[in-house]
């Protein structure tokens, strides 16, 4: 072991410089292994909270709040109309649209393994799936409820949630709150993790990954990809730059100059900051970037390497990252894509306003 | 047997006249079995078709199809944004939302159990739900695709959509068609059935109904609904004027006036006829009437007893109705609620275009 291990400190430093070495003198599995592991981490069964605990109740209540239209002004719009589990927790859209087909700003990240982030939104703005969850929904533009108020008098209307409430929240006098209807919901979608292929790997399946998978992966590392894209996310731990050796419509042909989170903290430094993109399931998640701006994971890849790193690859290599990046693909949960039966309005329950 | 029979018949001919009269002397639970037996059917556990027979294949594939909001021009509207599994097939709205936020001119009817009707459509203009289902798709209030062909090319740019057409049509050299799309959904739709606790009792569990719920029966049976809404849908064979003894808008307060078929086929007969309304699900599946125009069951049925029959009933014996029309209330398939794993787009799939 201690052999290995020195050997493979040696073939890691070699090949730190460049990726052409590896295919001359490629390190054991088990060095490759390692380094992976150092890097990377398997996503987590579920994404529990101190906070807010995960328990079945709540858990129940928070996908069919996930799944209800009548958080919505209109009764059309439903948190799955934008994260669409039936599409990896995306719309598949540049922006998504809300309501009076308004169309957002920025691009709707999939809620899948969101919830591992370290803060939710392009720009972090809210800590958790929980304060992420409160948006939307009061959002003109996207669920339209002019207050709260209305989204807890809309499911306090309701027989069945209050009684669901009650369960999931015991002890308390009110459950029906809008701080418990994001709990509910932020609780549902710490569930939504999907362990793929890659995790296989990393968990010691060093098979599971195929040759061009496995070159994309060390060119992943070499290349520096890796030192914002890690964790079990591949990203979402940390915010940067995007532009960092050019700015980054030049190479995304973005029509909107989105500033990031200078929006928010008006200060110099955050000037086009975004949080790091997780890139799990980022096969599916298209198109890319916070303002959706390229629909081709090669072109995005492109992209990274030139904005973020001065780097120009080879197709091939491209190709292989791209391989590798399919890796990340898991499943969606089928309890998570089972959708509920909601319950029936009553004569307290607003009727829906689609004006 | 014979003895019973002759008594019931008796009890049969008595009661006819009068709901009263069976409240004094009710009729066997066999008799009053064999009535209800005589006018509504159990519902079958699937719709199957001689010209589109149901297979597993084909109705997996529907189901993806269904779900599939690459069948719009937007790539936001799905089938299911409008008939919603989650709500028992409806969006719960007056009339839909579509492209562009268009509002819809009729209140969009429950898929579930609609393959067993007559015709699709509340005026019949569709003969079968193959053919219903070509409809929205290309309405542009609706799905907004400007062509069949661009549905059959999206489609038939996805490898995975491509796999499953051989298989569902094998032999066809280009599976992917139009019509193919709208079999696949149409075999889905076949598998929407949603037996509830009325077929137990039509099925010979004579306590599967609560004694309230069978006097809402005995009076739908007397005072005339079931000469209409019959059969195993209780409704959904034939098209009825609406308005038999007054204007239906005096009652319901319709803003728009709609002629119903008159406005396909032109012929004074026509006016004001409607496809009869099916009553399975009734009570998730409000707003009511042609138009959506009435939201409160008991006021529906207010409406119903007003304008088709001349006639009015005590509140007690319109809750009772209420009561049994519950009883109507089926499940929604597990299966068909599911959401399927949507294959991703290529580049040869066409762009979102919410324009």
């Amino acid at each position: 072991m201690t052999f290995r291990r020195r050997v493979g400190a040696m073939l890691v430093l070699t090949c730190a410089a460049c990726v052409t070495v590896w295919a001359a003198a490629p390190p054991s599995d088990a060095e490759f292994l390692k380094k992976a592991q150092a890097l990377f981490k398997p996503l987590p069964k579920v994404m529990d909270s101190a906070a807010n605990p995960i328990t079945p109740v709540k858990v129940q209540l928070g996908k069919m709040l996930y799944y209800e239209p009548r958080l919505s002004k209109s009764n059309v719009i439903s948190c799955n109309s934008c994260h669409n589990l039936a599409t990896y927790g995306v719309d598949n859209l540049p922006a998504s649209i809300g309501h009076r087909w308004a169309v957002g700003s920025v691009n709707a990240p999939t809620t899948l393994n969101a919830a591992a982030q370290v803060a939710q939104f392009w720009d972090g703005r809210a800590k958790d799936v929980e304060e992420q969850a409160k948006g939307p929904i009061l959002n003109p533009a996207e669920m339209g409820l002019a207050h709260a108020d209305i989204a807890v008098e809309n499911i306090a209307s309701i027989p069945h949630y209050v009684g669901l409430f009650q369960k999931a929240f015991p002890g308390e006098a009110k459950p029906v709150t809008y701080d418990n209807i994001a709990k509910a919901i932020g609780d549902f979608e710490r569930t939504l993790t999907t362990p793929g292929r890659f995790d296989k790997f990393l968990e010691g399946d060093v098979a599971a990954l195929e040759p061009n998978e496995r070159k994309g992966l060390a060119t992943f590392i070499e290349v520096g990809c890796a030192s914002c894209h890690k964790g079990a996310l591949f990203g979402g731990g940390a915010f940067e730059k995007f532009g960092v050796f050019r700015p980054y419509q030049e190479a995304t042909g973005s029509k909107v100059l989105d500033t990031g989170r200078f929006e928010q903290t008006n200060k110099e430094d955050d000037k086009f900051v975004f949080k790091t993109a997780p890139l799990r399931n980022i096969e599916r998640t298209y198109p890319y970037f916070h303002d959706g701006s390229v629909w081709d994971l090669d072109t995005a890849i492109a992209v990274m390497l030139g904005v973020q790193l001065d780097k120009k690859l080879a197709i091939a290599d491209i190709e292989n990252l791209r391989a590798f990046l399919y890796t990340l693909t898991g499943e969606v949960p089928i309890e998570a894509r089972t959708l509920p039966v909601l319950p029936p309005s009553t004569k307290k329950t607003a009727r829906p306003d689609v004006n």
